[in-house]
This record gives structure tokens, C-alpha cells and sequence, in this order.
């Protein structure tokens, strides 16, 4: 199979990411009081693309949809659950990774759409333990290599039975030529704390390492015997519960299916819609503010449940992200407008910043700030364009924070009677959406330059007209209606024409200045060698490791070292 | 001219980095009291490859060697050097970066090696500023884009003439499709604190930014009319050299030639040699301790000069890395050896502690520092074998904890009357020699494990034997006799045997572990991005627009985002 040549199974024209339990082929999501499991049981034919069957619990894009979905749910529709087992439903495996047959026949932008969503899956099980209270422990029966490994890794607890046959492993440089590109590298050497050394042992050998030396090198934190197991594991669920700050029980809030509707030139969500120009390789993302006040109460904001319109939003801003990075790998430029009251928007910020207490608010403004960290990480040029009508106030006025470079018109446009545009600032912006660097996008953007930072606290609340936000450094360029037109047209063109690659090199640079986090060091430092590699004939070449795999030929290498 | 195909200039075998100023082509140094002005005048015909010429001050690998030298040399040779002013001795340019013919004809292999030496210069540059007491200032006249703004974003302080046609500029992407990847992209966001949207703004505009938008956009610290540019230079140089600590005057220490043999298996120096097994792909490097005790005093010091036996070993180790990153790209595993007595490198780091406010130890010790953090960059497997007879001790242990791994063995090897092998830390390996991460290599080791460090530090100046080293975590594998020979033998012939595109990426993150720094990031982030696309089509294809600019044909690109 020729790389870039796959075909969506059962005739998909487009990867939807929008899925619910009832639709799950590949996990099982079972409630017990403070304890929810997830079993990963995939389904070998249900495959995203054609080609392959998912043998032993290895996984493609479409089985992490479905994880990504289910601690999702497990966030919002179960306040009670505080601890979460990952485990296996099959018999001497518990995942044996991304699918090598997939991998192989991916085309480049396929692979590394794939491995950013697994990161990012696995981000949010990290996210959910530390600041929902929701913690995982996973529970290792047979074989965990690779991509199941890097799964596990993102637990806060690895259970590995000690039968003498169950291991961990990282097999991916001797067998494949490639990182363990999901995290794998990071979390062993900057979470788990495992040796350098002992990392490199670690994963050079392709059978795993069992027992207690997988102690020994903290690879897991206990071994359990077969006997033992069952009552372990619940011995340790109940353990990790007592560390969890969920709400001891209550009603969940249930994840309604999106509101959407595909047409051939964009989407229609309720509260945003995508307009594409694929000539133009331009995407407009239009985000529309609350039509009603926030709610009274936490009752009322109960009674509204997904309805609630920040939770929409995000919801559908999240899926029209996935949507666009992984459907439309030709549009450039993502231009982002909004439209509504900037006052309602600030009216909303105020309840979530009064209500941060409220579970179901915190899971609202933790859903935020992983979408934005989204768009942070998409591969497209990002440009706000600040017109009459916008409402880019508070939480929404991150956007135009999360893009390379914005645009506010001065004053009205020509024959137009809507009043000049405003965007404004609230406590959202100062802490509660941090970057995957770790610092808030003010932070960020006024990287060591505390007097600019202040200067735009001081403003917080005030509707802010072009040249005020020029001034205090919130836009890149405040033009009138006399240039306008031209300056965004103009800057629209050159960005479709530049090299899409160099583009991304550079964004991925620029967007993220200053401090390196875990979680950032994966998206730069791990990922960008994976990408690297994802390119070079060592691995993906006709006689590459990647593409020989399982067909009895040793791949031929390069030998010069770069 | 196809990738990969470029012979070296003048028939030459290999490239060579030891030079000295009697033999530059491209700078001119001149010392003037405190302060030396480097000029860059870069001989166009003096290409260290054929096919290309050096134009309107454009640089490759040789224009760089005679940098880096001329950089060491001020810190060794001019004590009382405080101000570095580099210039350009061309007229209406400064420097129009690397020269684009080179890059576009270069093998994968050899950007990469040059982009890494050049990051390396700049590093030196800011190291010297940052520890060394002299800071250097860029004098901008005429056109300093691309690789000429990256060298100039490593002085202390850009001044740019305001004579309308002088400007900085980064194109790289909007005319190769590539980025400013010495350094350029992470410089101008975390050094100079560019605000990443004007960041994005100057990074895609061909033409720079001259004038007042420079200062305000923090691109240079200040704009000189050209009539005032020789006063407010020398103004500059006068009030930079009062923030230092050189010593006011003093003899310097010449900086003599190596003494070096190639032959055909490898190369002698006066206290190391390198033994390449190419078809093993294997280099040995075996480090000598020093013949004699470590000088009486500072006299007996000065009057050592270059013999001093630190400094001596550590110009040659450096010599032999480059050496063998550049010329030998087939090696996959550099073995480390040692020959001597531990107690007497103990006695050298004891002396090079004591006398830590001296200059010139002072330089001695930032070199060793700069070089251990050469070895960790270097894209070979790293391993050391300490066996009998060996002495990593202190600064030589850093050897060992800078490798992917070490083996040491435990007791005498049959047959032989040698006594166990010891290893033995000093002061020396507990923040003299940072990496580029900023944590010394034993906290990088134990990262978060302060026990482990504690242990390690407890046991300071003991001759530890085999079993005692890896019981403290210092060695990865302690084998006896019996095991020896076969355990290094299938390590050795496993690692040869994995894809080194794969290894690279691998030891890439296994090494550095932790936090990050700028250094750190210009390493990974930028330099895995900008190795990426060193491999995309729209850089380095038949079409893509390395190869066809200046060629009248535009570039064709793959425009997926990926």
C-alpha cells in the first residue's frame, strides 16, 4: 500500500469526531459509584480507513475518538466518579498500540493529525486528575507496548499484574524506526522520572520488561499477582478516590448531541458557524455571543444543562477545529470573527469567574481552556479580524490572543451605521485558560514585560475601541475604512502562498514563546523529531521499517547518522 | 545540482576545524586596548565546498570555523578584551546569512551539522557575554537578513544605522521556505521579548524593517544617524566594557596549534586518541589523564599555558567531536575510554576548584563547559566503558554521565593484574558544567530523585568501584569478567544495527530531560522543526524553493497544512 493512499471505511467522505456511547465499538464505559471502567475492546473490522483489521487492541484514530468522548462524558455526565480504570477486555493483551499497517499506509498529514489528537486525548486524562479530581489508574494484564504504553503513561497509577508474562514496552525504535511519538519519550524521562539510562535500556529492547525491574526502573509503580488482582485494584480505586475533590454525588450534565449541519461550503453549529473559501484556502470561523443573560442561579444553570451557552460553544468551537484540521488539509488561513454583545459576553465571564466553585462551571472553564489549547496547536495561520457587531470580550477575546496576528478596524465602515468595534478584557484573561506553556496568552504575549501586562489589567472591563487596543499591544494592526479591505485581502493571499510546511515550523515556534512545559515539550521537542522522522526513508521509505514491517524483509537503512 | 553531491574545496578530504588567525579568509580581528573588532569580509571564491560563491558577505561551515576560533581565541589570547564589536567590512550589507547555493546543494547531513555548529558559535557568543565579561555588540550598516540577523540577535546590543536602507530582516520563509533556524525564531520571541505577532509580521516579509518600527518592534536597541555612527559606536564600546569583570589587563594565553595525526583508522592527539572500527561503526575515544600534578600555582599555571593539561584535552576532545560529526557519518556508537590515575584528574579538579577566580581557569572551566554540552548535541549514541585502568574522575565523569549509557566492570579481568576499575566524583560535577537544559548532568540523572543526589554527593572524592557505582545509580551496568565482553559486544552490534535517523530522535529526548532553556529550545523545538523541513518537498524538492531560487521559476508547492 503506497503512503496517502488509504480510504475511509464504509464510504465516510469526512472523520467525524462527534460520537457517543451508544455508538462505541472499541470501549465499554461502566459505572460503579466513585468508580467508572473503561474496557478497550476493539473491534478488528472497525477500522477508520480501509486496509486493516485493529488487531489485539492496537488502535487508529477512530478508537481514540471514542476514549476522547467517553472522558469527556466522564467529566460532565459523572460528577460522582473519582477514579477511573483503564483496562483491557482482551485476553493477553492490553493494547498493543497505534496499528502498524495504518501507520504505514498513512499519508504524512494523516499520521501526524493522529498522533496530535492521541496527545491531546491524552493531555485531557492528565488534566481531568489534575484539576477535576477524576483519577486514573491503569490496570496492565498481558502486553503494553508502544502506544499502549504511552496510554498507561498517562495514568496517575500503573498496575502491572506479575504472571510472568505481562510486560511493558517501548518497541518502537527497534521494531518500526520511530519515536514513541505519543508522549512516550517525555512522560518516561519528565513524569515517571525513569533514568536516563535506564529510558534508553528501556526502549531499545522490543520485549518489554515485566516483573520488578519494571518496578525497580519506575516503569510502573506496583506488580500484582494474578491472585491478588481484583482485589488490588479495588483496594487501590478506592484509595485514589479519597484523594479526588468531586462532588460526592449529583446529577451530571448530559453531553446532547451537536447541533450541525454540513452544507457544501462550511458548517452551521448554534452558536458558530465555518464558511469555507477552499479557493482562497480560507476558513471563517464566526463565533456568536449568548442570545439571553447568564443564568440566575446555579439551579437555573443546572435547569440549562449543555444548553448553557459557553458549554456549546466550546463544544462546537472544539468540533469545528477537528473538523477543519483533519478534513480540509488544503485551507491556510482560519479567520476568526464573532458576532453579539460584548457586554452579554462579559455578563457570562463574571458568573463563571462567581461560580468557580460550582463543579459543573469548573468543568465548563476547564473544557475552555482545552479547546483553546486546540487552537493553539492547529497547523493553520490564525487571524482575527475585529469588525463592527464582534463581541471578542473576556473569554472569546482569547482568540484573537491564541492567533498569529489580528486585525481591528478604526471607526465605522464606509455606508455602515453599526457602531466601531470594541473588545474587552475580564478576569478570564488573566490565569484561567493558560497556554501549554503554562502562562496565560496575555502572559505570553508579554513575555517578561510586566508593565504591558499591567497596563492591560488596568483596562479590565472597559470596552476598548481600535486604537486604545493597539495601544496597550491587544491587536497587531488598527486600520480604517480606507485600508481595510486591502490590508486583510492582501495579508490573506500571501499567507495562502506561502510554503504550508514553513508555516508550520514557524508558527509552531513563534506561538510559543518563554516557558517549556511537559506538556509542551511533547507538542515541540518529541513531536517535531517524530514529524522529522515521519519523513525520512529510514522509516517510511519502500524499504523503510515502517512499510516492511511484518512482511519478513529486513528494512534497509541509511547508515549516516544525522 | 542535486542534493547531496557538493565536493569539498581545494580537493580536501575533510573538513577541518582547527584554524588560526594567520590563516582566516573571512574576518579580520583587531584589538584595540578593550575592545577587538571583528570584521566580517567574507573572501567570495573561499567556499569551503565547490559550486558556489561566498556573495555579498554570505556564510557556510568555513566562514563559521573562523568565528568560532576567532570567539575562542579573544577569550583565551585577550584578557583584557571587555567589548567585541562585530561589523561588516563590505559596503550597503552586513550579512545576507547563510549562502542559499550552499544550503540548496548540501546533503541532509551537512545542513543539519551546520546549522548545529553555527548554533553553537552564537551560544559561545552569549556565553562569553553571560560568564566571560565580554559582551558583544552588533554594528549594523547595510542589509543583516537571514543568518546575518541570527548572528547579530547573539550580541548584547544591535545597533542599526538610520540611513533608509539599512535593515534586519528574516525571510527565510516567504523566500525559501524554510526558517530562520539558527536560532532567529527563538531569539527574537524569548531574548529580545518580540511580541509574537509582530514576530509573525517580520518573519514573513522579505524585505526587513529599518528605522524606528525596528526599535519599537525591540528588533535592535537602537537606530544611529551615519553621520554619529563611529562616536555612538565607540560611546557603546566604552559603556559596555564598564559591565564587565575581564581582568583590566594582563598577559593572555596563545591558543597553540593542536597536536594532531590522522591516520587511516583514526587521530592522535596529546592526550587522546580516537580509533574509528568503521566497519563495526564504531569510534573509540579514549581520554588520558594528566602525566604530572596539577600546577604549584598561578605562576607555574601562566608559565603552562596551553599545556595546561585541562585546557589541553578539552581543545582536543572538542577537535575530535566535530571531527567525527562532520567528516565520519557513518559512525553510530562513540565508545569512551580513559587511561590514568583518577587521584590526579581529582588533583587537576581540586585546583581548578581553588583557583576559580582566576581568569584564565575561569576560561578553562567554560570550555570544558562548552564542550561537554558539544558531546551531549553530538547525534551518535554515546557509551562509556570503564574498565581497569581508567579514570573518570570529576571533570571525566561527566563523560560517562553525559553518555546514553555505561557499562563498568566489577573486579580484574581474567588474566590481568590490574587493579578494579574506580570512577570519582569532585565539586566539579555538581553545577560547573551545566547542560543545556541548565541542570548539571547528575541532577539531570536523578531528576526529582534529591535523594539520589544526596547519596551521590555524600560519597564526594571516594574511589567507588563497580558495584558501589551502580548501587549509587552513577554507572547503568556493572558486569563481571564473565559477562563483559559479550554484553558490550551485543550492545555495540544492536546499536549499529537500528535505524540512526531513529536514534537521533531518541537520544534527542532521552537526554534532556527537565526544564527547558533557551538554549535548550533553539536545540529541539526550532531545530527538529527546522530539520522537518529540511526533508519537505516545498524546501528541498525538485521544485521546491531552495533549489529554485534564483532560478526565475517559482516554487511549487504541496499546500497541505500538515
Amino acid at each position: 500500500m503506497a503512503e496517502g493512499s488509504r480510504r475511509l471505511a464504509n464510504g465516510a467522505r469526512r472523520i467525524d469526531f462527534a460520537t457517543d456511547p451508544s455508538r462505541y465499538r472499541h470501549w465499554k464505559l461502566a459505572v460503579d459509584g466513585e468508580v467508572a471502567t473503561l474496557t478497550m475492546d476493539v473491534d478488528e473490522k472497525g477500522g477508520l480507513y480501509e486496509g486493516y483489521d485493529l488487531k489485539l487492541n492496537s488502535y487508529d484514530l477512530g478508537v481514540d475518538i471514542e476514549l476522547a468522548d467517553a472522558m469527556q462524558r466522564l467529566r460532565f455526565e459523572h460528577p460522582g466518579v473519582k477514579t477511573i480504570l483503564l483496562r483491557s477486555g482482551k485476553p493477553r493483551v492490553f493494547c498493543a498500540g497505534a496499528n502498524i499497517r495504518m501507520l504505514a499506509g498513512a499519508a504524512h498529514a494523516d499520521k501526524v493529525n493522529f498522533c496530535k489528537f492521541t496527545n491531546e486525548t491524552r493531555n485531557a486524562i492528565e488534566d481531568a486528575s489534575e484539576h477535576s479530581g477524576q483519577k486514573t489508574i491503569a490496570v496492565v494484564t498481558g502486553s503494553c507496548a508502544g502506544g499502549g504504553y504511552e496510554l498507561a503513561l498517562a495514568a496517575d497509577h500503573i498496575m502491572l499484574v506479575d504472571d510472568g508474562s505481562s510486560t511493558v514496552a517501548l518497541p518502537e525504535l527497534p521494531l518500526l524506526a520511530v519515536l514513541p511519538g505519543t508522549g512516550g519519550l517525555t512522560r518516561v524521562t519528565d513524569k515517571r522520572k525513569v533514568r536516563r539510562d535506564h529510558a534508553d535500556v528501556f526502549c531499545t529492547i522490543e520485549e518489554g520488561i515485566k516483573g520488578r525491574r519494571a518496578v525497580e526502573w519506575r516503569l510502573v509503580d506496583e506488580i500484582v499477582p494474578n491472585t491478588r488482582l481484583e482485589a488490588a485494584v479495588k483496594e487501590r480505586a478506592a484509595e485514589f478516590a479519597t484523594k479526588s475533590d468531586r462532588p460526592a454525588a449529583g446529577e451530571g450534565v448530559r453531553l446532547t448531541p451537536l447541533k450541525r449541519t454540513f452544507t457544501e461550503t462550511g458548517v452551521d453549529y448554534s452558536a458558530l458557524s465555518v464558511a469555507y473559501d477552499r479557493a482562497g484556502r480560507i476558513a471563517t470561523i464566526t463565533l456568536r455571543g449568548p442570545d439571553t443573560p447568564p443564568p440566575a442561579d446555579a439551579a437555573a444553570l443546572t435547569a440549562q444543562g449543555a444548553e448553557f451557552w459557553p458549554l456549546r460553544l466550546a463544544r462546537e468551537l472544539d468540533d469545528a477545529i477537528l473538523d477543519l484540521r483533519t478534513n480540509e488539509l488544503e485551507i491556510a488561513v482560519v479567520v476568526f470573527k464573532s458576532a453579539g454583545d460584548p457586554a452579554q459576553v462579559l455578563a457570562y465571564d463574571a458568573f463563571l469567574d462567581a461560580n468557580k466553585a460550582n463543579w459543573f462551571v469548573r468543568e465548563v472553564r476547564l473544557l475552555w481552556k482545552r479547546v483553546l489549547k486546540r487552537v493553539d496547536l492547529t497547523s493553520r495561520s490564525l487571524a482575527a479580524v475585529i469588525e463592527p457587531g464582534s463581541c471578542f470580550a473576556g473569554t472569546l477575546a482569547e482568540i484573537p490572543l491564541a492567533c498569529d496576528r489580528s486585525y481591528m478596524l478604526i471607526g465605522q465602515l464606509n455606508g455602515s451605521n453599526q457602531p466601531p468595534a470594541a473588545i474587552a478584557l475580564s478576569a478570564m484573561n488573566f490565569g484561567a485558560y493558560p497556554m501549554p506553556n503554562g502562562l496565560s496568552r496575555l502572559a505570553s504575549r508579554f513575555l517578561d514585560d510586566d508593565k504591558a501586562l499591567a497596563a492591560a489589567r488596568a483596562r479590565m472591563g472597559d470596552m476598548l475601541g481600535a486604537e486604545a487596543a493597539e495601544e496597550l499591544g491587544l491587536v497587531t494592526f488598527a486600520y480604517d475604512d480606507i485600508d481595510w479591505d486591502d490590508e486583510i485581502r492582501i495579508f490573506l493571499e500571501e499567507r495562502a502562498s506561502f510554503s504550508p510546511d514553513g508555516l508550520t515550523g514557524m508558527e509552531a515556534n513563534l506561538r510559543f514563546g518563554g516557558p517549556e512545559t511537559m506538556e509542551s515539550k511533547i507538542f515541540s521537542r518529541l513531536t517535531a523529531w517524530q514529524n522529522w522522522i515521519f519523513q525520512r526513508p529510514n522509516a517510511v521509505g519502500e524499504e523503510g521499517a515502517l512499510r516492511r514491517y511484518g512482511s519478513g524483509q529486513k528494512p534497509a537503512f541509511d547508515m549516516r547518522r544525522v
